[in-house]
């Protein structure tokens, strides 16, 4: 209960849906305006000729309460007239665009266009939809994760989406690094933050682009940091983080992500179902917490949110 | 009912809902792809970004049988989730987007954007939504109609929508002329007509920005021509016409339409009720043909077109 009133300033890292619903769990136990959410935009892309940044998207309709319940991603009750008649009229509609949803992605282009930065548009954004948390994209430049596999490098949705994660992941680049770099706001929020919290998200294609930004890593290992894992008894609640961590060469276990994480975390999340892998994670150097961490409800979001800050 | 074997290449001027309207009615009584629609794209202009040309999708949506019938414009049964979404965003909403309407508007944008004439974009919008007649933009290049008004200069769409016509109208002029250029389509469709249609659309606003293009006055001029009056008993059906022509200068009446159209047309046709400024208009040197012009109905317009082509 009193767990906000010793770490207020919370900095966490968050992907999509995950990362999203940990946010609100914090957004739910912090004063307002104490959360910001660094979002990972290496799957951004273009469709229509629009700019549709699909993890900031979500981590905003969830922190603005309006995240589909059923997806986690998208609006809830949102309509799809528009992507029917982009179908109709020769567009492709393998990925999925709400009528409300394309609202968003409209106005982020047109103000890009206007020359704004995506920090100064998603402020706009957020602030519109009365969110209280800071929403920072991790960089205001083009970065973009490829994917190698089988089928050739795929850039992030079309592995994701359009081929329904089917293709095995034989490697990972970050294209536009090293030129990108984290914003100035990225950055100074992890380093003035009380805590930095690595969200349950995917740690490859999620939380990995964002770290490999010039200065992001170290910034993170300078901070009391915590990580949560997204593997649950060796399976992905939602994604190819699984499967991916194993065709990468990793353990697709917590104890898989904690390796990832080694050296730059000051301790580790793992659910309560494998506690018996903490021992393994503290030899990490990490202090390892077992916690219930599946968030099925925005009751067990907050619940996480506070165990977390508690511990 | 034999009036489609004798005429069959049919070219009609339009603007908006009116020049629509007429156009249907061709497109039900003359063979498939006989219909070539000019359609004004002085009216056009961005919003949200977009590329919005609202007498070509007036035209579009009417001869796809999809126009909303209460307005004449729009899609019929579209909802308004982007744009309400829009507005929440900050963004302006003074001008009337439905959700399926705003596919057109990303789907043009974005080929447009990809290199493509307007006049390609509209051949595959058009191709799209199974329209058999050939539906064709004045020009490929900007060209906007901006009107002198006490309250300044405005373009088209500030006048006509965001303010309501409400300004009287001291001036008119076309940016982008003399620069911009019929299309060679548009053009050699008015050459090759066995009959020129000039709709029932504002002379000035609508018909005049096509006239005033290079080359285009003398193809119609050159051609076997007839124009329906948009002006009844005094009054414009829908829109400022009226109005515009008094402060203008000119009669609003369809005598004041057919001496704009001198020189131009062999035949005008004005409705019934004017059948008494028959003969002021056939001293102007055209033909007057009093007939029902009012299209309530889809019935009406072809009505309408099959007396034209009679007479």
């Amino acid at each position: 209960m009193t767990a906000g009133k010793l770490t207020r300033k919370v900095t966490l890292l968050a992907g999509g849906v995950g990362g999203a619903k940990m946010a609100d769990g914090f957004q739910q136990v912090l004063p307002p305006g104490e959360l910001t959410v660094i979002v990972n935009v290496a799957d951004d892309f273009e469709l229509f000729g629009l700019h549709i940044s699909p993890d900031l998207d979500t981590v905003l309709y969830t922190l603005a309460g309006s995240a589909d319940p059923a997806t986690g991603w998208g609006i809830a009750g949102d309509t799809h007239a528009a992507l029917e008649m982009l179908g109709r009229l020769g567009a492709p509609t393998w990925f999925s665009v709400g009528d409300r949803d394309l609202a968003t992605h409209l106005r982020r282009t047109e103000l890009l266009a206007g020359g704004r930065s995506l920090t100064d548009v998603t402020e706009a954004l957020r602030t519109s939809l009365a969110v209280p948390s800071r929403i920072l994209p991790a960089s205001d430049q083009p970065m973009r994760t490829m994917l190698q596999t089988d089928a050739g490098e795929l850039d992030f949705q079309t592995y994701f989406v359009a081929r329904g994660q089917r293709d095995e992941v034989r490697g990972v680049r970050f294209a536009g690094l090293p030129e990108a770099r984290p914003t100035e706001a990225a950055l100074r929020a992890v380093r003035e933050a009380d805590l930095v919290v690595i969200a349950p998200s995917n740690p490859i294609v999620s939380i990995g682009p964002m770290l490999e930004l010039p200065e992001m890593r170290e910034a993170v290992a300078g901070a009391r940091t915590v990580a949560i894992s997204p593997i649950i008894a060796g399976r992905a609640l939602k994604g190819p983080a699984d499967r991916m961590l194993v065709s990468l060469g990793h353990d697709a276990s917590a104890l898989g992500v904690a390796r990832l994480y080694t050296g730059l975390v000051d301790a580790f999340v793992l659910d309560e179902v494998d506690a018996e892998l903490g021992p393994e994670v503290e030899r990490l150097g990490m202090r390892a917490l077992p916690l219930p961490t599946v968030m099925r409800s925005p009751v067990a979001r907050a619940s996480l949110a506070r165990a977390i800050l508690d511990a």
